[in-house]
């Protein structure tokens, strides 16, 4: 079945300049596969006119731009016609099987969300990204839509991130660790115990309690946690690599005797670099929603930007939102509704 | 004045091969110092007996180590008579000025804290530890002590790491960061909104709130967070340094002709090692109690454990517990005693 993907041409840092000749590029590789480019046609004109014609690709206007810092609910009340909305609602209306965005993360989310809606048994949706690791690549969600969740929402996206993987990675029982601090069951806020116990009995392979480190030795394939943590080890992770390539860089520059070893070691490290190359990790996805939608960074290329493109149709492809809906719905029923359990401060020891 | 130092000669995983000899090179440095090594005098005299003998270094015996794993109300009920007990009540009744232990984090903040208690205006004792960033060092506390913080616990931890930076580093009003996953006012939880409302009339040099990218920019002198999500940034921090450095390491070992080029490369690869070395930044603060403690991380070498030893005796020297308690003593009076705001779900937007 070709697959369409509805493409906000307007969002991000450098809007149709990235987001048409990525689409292109995709478009190559994929044959059966279309675009419709959402966003101001003058615009979209200018960055196509550099481009190779492809048949496959068409333009539906929209007026407005969300602007990368607008408040979500602005965006949401006030730009019905943003490049952004208009994407989600070919998703909505059927013309497109999934959408992807550079914009506005929040507003991504709240148009997304208010438009599509989320699946049954899904309260909230998550944002859900891969990382790479020692061993491959492991999901990490919710990585900053959710910065308060109940034990049950972890285990939603517990299993919204075990039928991601077991789509897309074609892993059957992808193991979920629970984003912790520390292995012991008795460690952690209460939150979080509550969500060990729930997945203990979720009929998802849960392997159990995980800490930071956990995430890079590719311990388990699905991490989940609440997304202020998973923000927070998101950012720390960039700030650090960021740090650590620009300390390798200055040691190479050091002095002449330094760039003659830069030379020497330049395939070498060009190599690490690729393998590190955060564009390839390029693509968040907004699991939970009736939708495939997929966030790419904001500042991402036409070759980042590309990724975010396989990757929603990947999803499209391989049938995750359907995965996901079968997921939530063989769970077991929970014994007589459990209360839900919320972060408070432990009494004092 | 000159310093005395309580070393728990039996933590940690290599014991008194590490910590004896650590002392040692401490006092070769430290002209005035004393150590005070807590542990099985056996034990003590196999390591002892390797090395050069000093005045300045005693034994005091202590029958029963804490296990690494051990539970830390165990750790406090049962082993009244541990190593790491015994250095901290050298620290109690004035012997020591203060102490390292390089043993179970949980036991060692457990038993600190029942026997030293924490200083007037401190609810809960924190972890704080130095990180390397692009300009110098940050210190970032908590780092994994208390798992659910409240609004004025966060503030309390600022005004303590600000405290220790302007006592140890020099620096008059250390700039503090809240980390968010967001730089505007509205982001985040309820804990952290209200946090940063009380930071902003607390007096110190708030920065406002930073997100994890910011604490390697070396964005503040002082990262504030609570214990759950501190921990999981330190951890997730090690585990993607430990991965980029085996990819590095396998990039370099992959064929003959890489070999080649890391023998160029390898004086720059050392001073790149070097200048990341984890070993430097080891030492993690227990601030907020009625003396000094330090704990230095479990796998520590003499080199590193060294570095634990250095801090501690900076933290004396420079009189960290007064300026603690002084800028406690200076923070504004709350206005009719605020509830403590704690972290609850948001509303469905």
């Amino acid at each position: 079945m070709p697959v369409t993907l509805a493409v906000d041409a307007m969002g991000g840092d450098h809007g149709p300049s990235v987001t048409v000749p990525a689409s292109l590029r995709f478009l190559e590789d994929a044959p059966d596969a279309r675009v419709i480019l959402a966003g101001r046609p003058d615009a979209i004109e200018d960055s196509l006119a550099k481009e190779k014609p492809n048949d496959r690709l068409s333009v539906q206007t929209a007026a407005e731009v969300v602007d990368m810092d607008e408040p979500p609910a602005d965006a949401l009340r006030k730009k019905k016609d943003s490049s952004l909305r208009v994407a989600i609602n070919l998703v909505k209306d059927g013309t497109a099987d999934g959408c992807v965005s550079a914009g506005n993360t929040g507003a991504l989310m709240a148009i997304a969300r208010f438009v599509l809606k989320t699946l049954p048994g899904i309260d909230r949706p998550a944002i859900a990204s891969q990382l790479p690791t020692k061993t491959g690549v492991t999901t990490a969600l919710d990585l900053g839509a959710n910065v308060n969740c109940t034990a049950e929402q972890l285990v939603q996206f517990a299993v919204m991130g075990s039928a991601l993987v077991a789509a897309v990675d074609g892993i059957d029982r992808p193991t979920v660790g629970l984003l912790n601090i520390g292995e012991e069951d008795i460690k952690g806020n209460d939150v979080v115990k509550a969500a060990a116990e729930l997945l203990k009995s979720s009929g998802l392979n849960f392997h159990g309690n995980i800490e930071g480190d956990d995430i890079y030795k590719g311990t388990t394939d699905v991490v989940v946690c609440d997304g202020f943590v998973g923000n927070v080890a998101l950012k720390t992770s960039e700030g650090l690599a960021t740090m650590l390539y620009e300390f390798l860089r200055a040691e190479f520059t050091r002095n002449p005797a330094t760039r003659i070893a830069a030379l020497f070691a330049y395939p070498v490290l060009m190599a690490f670099k690729r393998r590190i190359d955060p564009r390839r990790y390029n693509g968040a996805t907004l699991v939970g929603l009736k939708g495939v939608v997929v966030k790419s960074h904001g500042g991402a290329d036409a070759l980042a930007f590309r990724y975010a493109l396989d990757k929603a149709h990947a999803e499209v492809v391989n049938g995750v939102l359907e995965r996901i809906a079968q997921r939530i719905a063989a769970m077991p029923a929970p014994a007589a509704a459990p209360p839900s359990v919320e972060a408070r401060p432990l009494p004092n020891a």
